[in-house]
Protein backbone atom coordinates (compact mmCIF):
# COMPACT_ATOMS: atom_id res chain seq x y z
CA UNK A 1 0.00 0.00 0.00
CA UNK A 2 3.04 2.40 0.86
CA UNK A 3 5.39 2.18 -1.69
CA UNK A 4 8.85 1.47 -1.62
CA UNK A 5 10.43 4.79 -2.27
CA UNK A 6 7.98 6.46 0.85
CA UNK A 7 9.47 3.53 3.03
CA UNK A 8 12.85 4.52 2.25
CA UNK A 9 12.12 8.29 2.59
CA UNK A 10 10.78 7.85 6.38
CA UNK A 11 13.94 5.77 7.05
CA UNK A 12 16.55 8.36 6.27
CA UNK A 13 14.07 11.25 7.94
CA UNK A 14 14.30 8.68 10.94
CA UNK A 15 17.63 8.47 11.09
CA UNK A 16 18.43 11.92 10.09
CA UNK A 17 16.25 12.98 13.04
CA UNK A 18 17.95 10.81 15.77
CA UNK A 19 21.86 11.86 14.47
CA UNK A 20 20.49 15.49 16.57
CA UNK A 21 21.81 17.37 13.78
CA UNK A 22 25.08 16.09 13.32
CA UNK A 23 25.44 15.53 9.47
CA UNK A 24 25.52 12.09 8.14
CA UNK A 25 27.08 10.83 4.73
CA UNK A 26 25.51 8.93 1.65
CA UNK A 27 27.51 6.03 2.86
CA UNK A 28 26.52 6.28 6.52
CA UNK A 29 22.93 6.86 5.55
CA UNK A 30 22.98 4.21 3.22
CA UNK A 31 24.40 1.60 5.84
CA UNK A 32 21.93 2.41 8.64
CA UNK A 33 18.54 2.60 6.48
CA UNK A 34 19.54 -0.08 4.23
CA UNK A 35 19.01 1.18 1.05
CA UNK A 36 20.71 1.00 -2.03
CA UNK A 37 23.06 4.29 -2.35
CA UNK A 38 21.63 5.22 -6.12
CA UNK A 39 18.13 4.96 -4.71
CA UNK A 40 19.34 6.82 -1.61
CA UNK A 41 20.31 10.00 -3.77
CA UNK A 42 16.94 10.11 -5.72
CA UNK A 43 15.26 10.43 -2.35
CA UNK A 44 17.14 13.07 -1.00
CA UNK A 45 17.44 15.23 -3.83
CA UNK A 46 13.47 15.29 -3.36
CA UNK A 47 13.52 15.57 0.33
CA UNK A 48 15.98 18.96 -0.46
CA UNK A 49 13.75 20.31 -2.91
CA UNK A 50 10.82 20.10 -0.52
CA UNK A 51 13.02 21.65 2.22
CA UNK A 52 13.03 18.92 4.37
CA UNK A 53 16.55 18.43 4.35
CA UNK A 54 20.09 19.97 3.83
CA UNK A 55 23.19 18.81 2.01
CA UNK A 56 26.34 20.18 2.10
CA UNK A 57 29.53 18.93 0.05
CA UNK A 58 33.08 19.24 1.30
CA UNK A 59 35.38 17.20 4.24
CA UNK A 60 32.69 17.71 6.90
CA UNK A 61 29.24 17.78 4.52
CA UNK A 62 26.86 15.47 4.83
CA UNK A 63 23.06 15.57 5.47
CA UNK A 64 20.62 17.43 8.16
CA UNK A 65 17.05 18.12 8.91
CA UNK A 66 16.25 20.92 8.11
CA UNK A 67 13.84 22.39 10.54
CA UNK A 68 13.57 20.96 13.85
CA UNK A 69 11.78 17.12 13.62
CA UNK A 70 9.00 18.11 15.27
CA UNK A 71 7.70 20.01 13.32
CA UNK A 72 7.77 18.06 10.56
CA UNK A 73 4.89 15.28 9.60
CA UNK A 74 4.99 11.74 8.19
CA UNK A 75 2.68 13.73 5.46
CA UNK A 76 5.31 16.42 4.65
CA UNK A 77 7.51 13.34 3.86
CA UNK A 78 5.26 11.38 1.52
CA UNK A 79 4.52 14.27 -0.31
CA UNK A 80 7.80 15.22 -1.07
CA UNK A 81 8.98 11.86 -2.43
CA UNK A 82 5.77 10.02 -3.70
CA UNK A 83 2.88 11.99 -3.05
CA UNK A 84 -0.65 10.59 -1.41
CA UNK A 85 -3.18 10.54 -4.92
CA UNK A 86 -6.70 11.63 -3.33
CA UNK A 87 -9.53 11.07 -6.33
CA UNK A 88 -10.41 14.53 -7.08
CA UNK A 89 -12.40 13.12 -10.35
CA UNK A 90 -13.89 10.61 -11.88
CA UNK A 91 -10.66 8.19 -12.46
CA UNK A 92 -13.43 6.75 -15.53
CA UNK A 93 -14.16 10.05 -16.85
CA UNK A 94 -17.59 10.11 -16.82
CA UNK A 95 -19.12 13.30 -17.44
CA UNK A 96 -21.79 12.82 -14.45
CA UNK A 97 -19.49 12.55 -11.38
CA UNK A 98 -17.26 14.94 -12.16
CA UNK A 99 -18.24 17.28 -9.72
CA UNK A 100 -20.02 14.46 -7.99
CA UNK A 101 -18.25 11.12 -7.46
CA UNK A 102 -19.85 7.89 -7.48
CA UNK A 103 -20.10 6.04 -4.07
CA UNK A 104 -17.33 3.75 -4.87
CA UNK A 105 -14.73 6.23 -5.43
CA UNK A 106 -16.33 8.57 -2.27
CA UNK A 107 -15.88 5.70 -0.39
CA UNK A 108 -11.64 4.83 -1.35
CA UNK A 109 -10.88 8.69 -1.36
CA UNK A 110 -12.16 8.62 2.41
CA UNK A 111 -10.17 5.46 3.22
CA UNK A 112 -6.79 7.44 1.77
CA UNK A 113 -8.20 10.64 3.68
CA UNK A 114 -8.08 9.11 6.76
CA UNK A 115 -4.60 7.89 5.46
CA UNK A 116 -3.63 11.33 4.84
CA UNK A 117 -4.88 12.56 8.37
CA UNK A 118 -2.83 9.78 9.91
CA UNK A 119 0.43 10.93 8.33
CA UNK A 120 -0.36 14.61 9.01
CA UNK A 121 -0.99 14.06 12.67
CA UNK A 122 2.39 12.00 13.03
CA UNK A 123 5.59 14.06 13.19
CA UNK A 124 8.93 12.44 12.45
CA UNK A 125 10.40 13.60 15.81
CA UNK A 126 7.71 10.90 17.53
CA UNK A 127 9.27 7.92 15.38
CA UNK A 128 12.95 8.13 16.81
CA UNK A 129 13.10 5.46 19.10
CA UNK A 130 13.73 6.69 22.50
CA UNK A 131 16.29 4.19 24.11
CA UNK A 132 19.66 6.29 24.12
CA UNK A 133 22.70 6.19 22.04
CA UNK A 134 20.58 3.38 20.05
CA UNK A 135 20.26 3.46 15.96
CA UNK A 136 16.59 3.37 14.46
CA UNK A 137 17.03 0.48 12.10
CA UNK A 138 20.08 -1.24 13.99
CA UNK A 139 19.66 -4.04 16.13
CA UNK A 140 19.75 -3.01 19.86
CA UNK A 141 22.29 -5.84 20.84
CA UNK A 142 24.61 -5.22 17.86
CA UNK A 143 24.98 -1.54 18.50
CA UNK A 144 26.30 -2.30 22.14
CA UNK A 145 28.20 -5.14 21.31
CA UNK A 146 30.17 -2.61 19.03
CA UNK A 147 30.68 0.14 21.70
CA UNK A 148 31.93 -2.81 23.45
CA UNK A 149 34.47 -3.78 21.21
CA UNK A 150 35.61 -0.03 21.15
CA UNK A 151 35.82 -0.11 24.70
CA UNK A 152 37.94 -2.77 24.32
CA UNK A 153 40.34 -1.36 22.07
CA UNK B 1 -2.27 4.02 -2.79
CA UNK B 2 -4.65 1.42 -4.42
CA UNK B 3 -3.66 -1.01 -7.26
CA UNK B 4 -5.36 -1.03 -10.61
CA UNK B 5 -6.27 -4.45 -9.61
CA UNK B 6 -7.90 -3.44 -6.83
CA UNK B 7 -10.16 -0.47 -8.62
CA UNK B 8 -10.95 -3.03 -10.91
CA UNK B 9 -12.23 -5.70 -9.20
CA UNK B 10 -14.30 -3.19 -7.00
CA UNK B 11 -15.99 -1.80 -10.40
CA UNK B 12 -16.68 -5.35 -11.47
CA UNK B 13 -18.24 -6.48 -8.09
CA UNK B 14 -20.58 -2.70 -7.75
CA UNK B 15 -21.45 -3.77 -11.65
CA UNK B 16 -22.76 -7.12 -10.77
CA UNK B 17 -24.70 -5.89 -7.39
CA UNK B 18 -26.34 -3.08 -9.94
CA UNK B 19 -27.67 -6.09 -12.25
CA UNK B 20 -29.95 -7.84 -8.77
CA UNK B 21 -28.96 -11.33 -10.37
CA UNK B 22 -28.74 -11.08 -14.03
CA UNK B 23 -25.74 -12.61 -15.19
CA UNK B 24 -23.28 -10.30 -17.14
CA UNK B 25 -21.17 -11.62 -19.90
CA UNK B 26 -17.25 -10.66 -19.65
CA UNK B 27 -17.67 -8.23 -22.69
CA UNK B 28 -20.51 -6.68 -21.31
CA UNK B 29 -18.76 -6.10 -17.86
CA UNK B 30 -15.31 -5.24 -19.69
CA UNK B 31 -17.73 -2.46 -21.54
CA UNK B 32 -19.55 -1.48 -17.95
CA UNK B 33 -16.56 -1.59 -15.96
CA UNK B 34 -14.25 0.48 -18.45
CA UNK B 35 -11.92 -2.73 -17.97
CA UNK B 36 -9.83 -4.28 -20.67
CA UNK B 37 -10.94 -8.05 -21.10
CA UNK B 38 -7.80 -9.62 -20.79
CA UNK B 39 -7.16 -8.03 -16.71
CA UNK B 40 -10.91 -9.14 -16.38
CA UNK B 41 -10.76 -12.56 -16.99
CA UNK B 42 -8.01 -12.61 -14.46
CA UNK B 43 -9.74 -10.29 -12.12
CA UNK B 44 -13.05 -12.39 -12.53
CA UNK B 45 -10.87 -15.93 -11.94
CA UNK B 46 -9.64 -14.37 -8.23
CA UNK B 47 -12.79 -13.46 -7.56
CA UNK B 48 -14.74 -16.62 -8.11
CA UNK B 49 -11.72 -18.91 -6.10
CA UNK B 50 -12.95 -16.34 -2.95
CA UNK B 51 -16.30 -17.13 -3.60
CA UNK B 52 -17.42 -13.97 -4.02
CA UNK B 53 -18.17 -14.48 -8.15
CA UNK B 54 -19.76 -17.37 -9.80
CA UNK B 55 -19.48 -17.91 -13.46
CA UNK B 56 -21.76 -20.15 -15.77
CA UNK B 57 -20.65 -20.75 -19.15
CA UNK B 58 -22.75 -21.47 -22.15
CA UNK B 59 -25.95 -19.63 -24.19
CA UNK B 60 -27.61 -18.28 -21.00
CA UNK B 61 -24.22 -17.90 -18.89
CA UNK B 62 -22.57 -15.37 -17.51
CA UNK B 63 -20.80 -14.30 -13.87
CA UNK B 64 -23.28 -13.62 -11.01
CA UNK B 65 -22.63 -12.63 -6.87
CA UNK B 66 -22.64 -15.39 -5.42
CA UNK B 67 -24.06 -14.02 -2.70
CA UNK B 68 -25.39 -10.57 -1.52
CA UNK B 69 -23.93 -7.72 -2.11
CA UNK B 70 -24.81 -6.56 1.63
CA UNK B 71 -22.81 -9.40 3.04
CA UNK B 72 -19.64 -8.91 0.87
CA UNK B 73 -17.58 -6.42 2.07
CA UNK B 74 -15.16 -3.87 0.41
CA UNK B 75 -12.20 -5.97 2.03
CA UNK B 76 -13.39 -9.08 1.35
CA UNK B 77 -13.19 -7.86 -2.76
CA UNK B 78 -9.82 -6.14 -1.67
CA UNK B 79 -7.89 -9.43 -0.05
CA UNK B 80 -9.47 -11.37 -2.93
CA UNK B 81 -7.24 -9.65 -5.68
CA UNK B 82 -4.64 -7.76 -4.04
CA UNK B 83 -4.61 -8.36 -0.50
CA UNK B 84 -3.73 -5.55 1.96
CA UNK B 85 -0.31 -6.27 3.32
CA UNK B 86 0.10 -5.21 7.19
CA UNK B 87 3.38 -4.84 8.71
CA UNK B 88 3.89 -7.91 10.71
CA UNK B 89 7.39 -7.78 10.82
CA UNK B 90 10.15 -5.62 10.70
CA UNK B 91 10.72 -5.32 7.33
CA UNK B 92 14.66 -4.69 7.63
CA UNK B 93 14.92 -7.92 9.54
CA UNK B 94 16.41 -6.55 12.55
CA UNK B 95 15.86 -8.90 15.32
CA UNK B 96 15.49 -6.96 18.07
CA UNK B 97 12.16 -5.49 16.19
CA UNK B 98 10.77 -9.30 15.54
CA UNK B 99 8.35 -9.32 18.25
CA UNK B 100 8.20 -5.08 18.77
CA UNK B 101 8.06 -2.95 15.70
CA UNK B 102 10.11 0.28 16.00
CA UNK B 103 7.82 3.46 16.02
CA UNK B 104 7.82 3.87 12.79
CA UNK B 105 6.71 0.50 11.41
CA UNK B 106 3.91 0.31 14.77
CA UNK B 107 2.69 4.49 12.95
CA UNK B 108 2.92 2.55 8.92
CA UNK B 109 1.11 -0.30 10.13
CA UNK B 110 -1.65 1.22 11.95
CA UNK B 111 -2.38 3.47 9.10
CA UNK B 112 -2.70 0.60 6.88
CA UNK B 113 -5.08 -0.56 9.31
CA UNK B 114 -7.33 2.43 9.21
CA UNK B 115 -7.91 1.58 5.80
CA UNK B 116 -8.63 -2.32 6.45
CA UNK B 117 -11.03 -1.15 8.71
CA UNK B 118 -12.84 1.35 6.35
CA UNK B 119 -13.09 -1.15 4.07
CA UNK B 120 -14.20 -3.74 6.57
CA UNK B 121 -16.75 -1.63 7.24
CA UNK B 122 -18.11 -0.83 3.74
CA UNK B 123 -20.14 -3.09 1.63
CA UNK B 124 -20.79 -3.28 -2.08
CA UNK B 125 -24.42 -3.23 -1.53
CA UNK B 126 -23.77 0.49 -0.39
CA UNK B 127 -21.79 1.20 -3.54
CA UNK B 128 -24.52 0.76 -5.77
CA UNK B 129 -25.72 4.44 -7.08
CA UNK B 130 -29.58 4.26 -5.84
CA UNK B 131 -31.17 6.38 -9.22
CA UNK B 132 -32.94 3.19 -10.76
CA UNK B 133 -31.24 2.21 -14.10
CA UNK B 134 -28.69 4.03 -13.96
CA UNK B 135 -25.17 2.23 -14.27
CA UNK B 136 -22.88 2.67 -11.86
CA UNK B 137 -20.08 3.56 -14.55
CA UNK B 138 -21.87 5.15 -17.12
CA UNK B 139 -23.08 8.74 -17.92
CA UNK B 140 -26.62 8.67 -16.68
CA UNK B 141 -27.29 11.20 -19.78
CA UNK B 142 -25.72 8.61 -22.28
CA UNK B 143 -27.80 5.87 -20.36
CA UNK B 144 -30.80 7.93 -21.39
CA UNK B 145 -30.29 9.04 -24.25
CA UNK B 146 -29.63 5.49 -25.47
CA UNK B 147 -33.48 4.71 -23.48
CA UNK B 148 -34.79 7.60 -25.84
CA UNK B 149 -33.23 6.25 -29.23
CA UNK B 150 -35.09 2.72 -28.39
CA UNK B 151 -37.80 4.15 -27.98
CA UNK B 152 -37.91 6.26 -30.89
CA UNK B 153 -36.92 2.91 -32.76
Amino acid sequence: MLSQTTEYALRVMVYLASRSGEPATIAQIAAATQTPEGYLAKVLRNLALAELVRSQRGLHGGSVLARSAKSISVLDVVQAVDPIQRITQCPLGIKSHAANLCPLHRRLDEAIGLVEKAFARSSIAELVPEQAGVEPFRDASVVSRRRKLKVLR
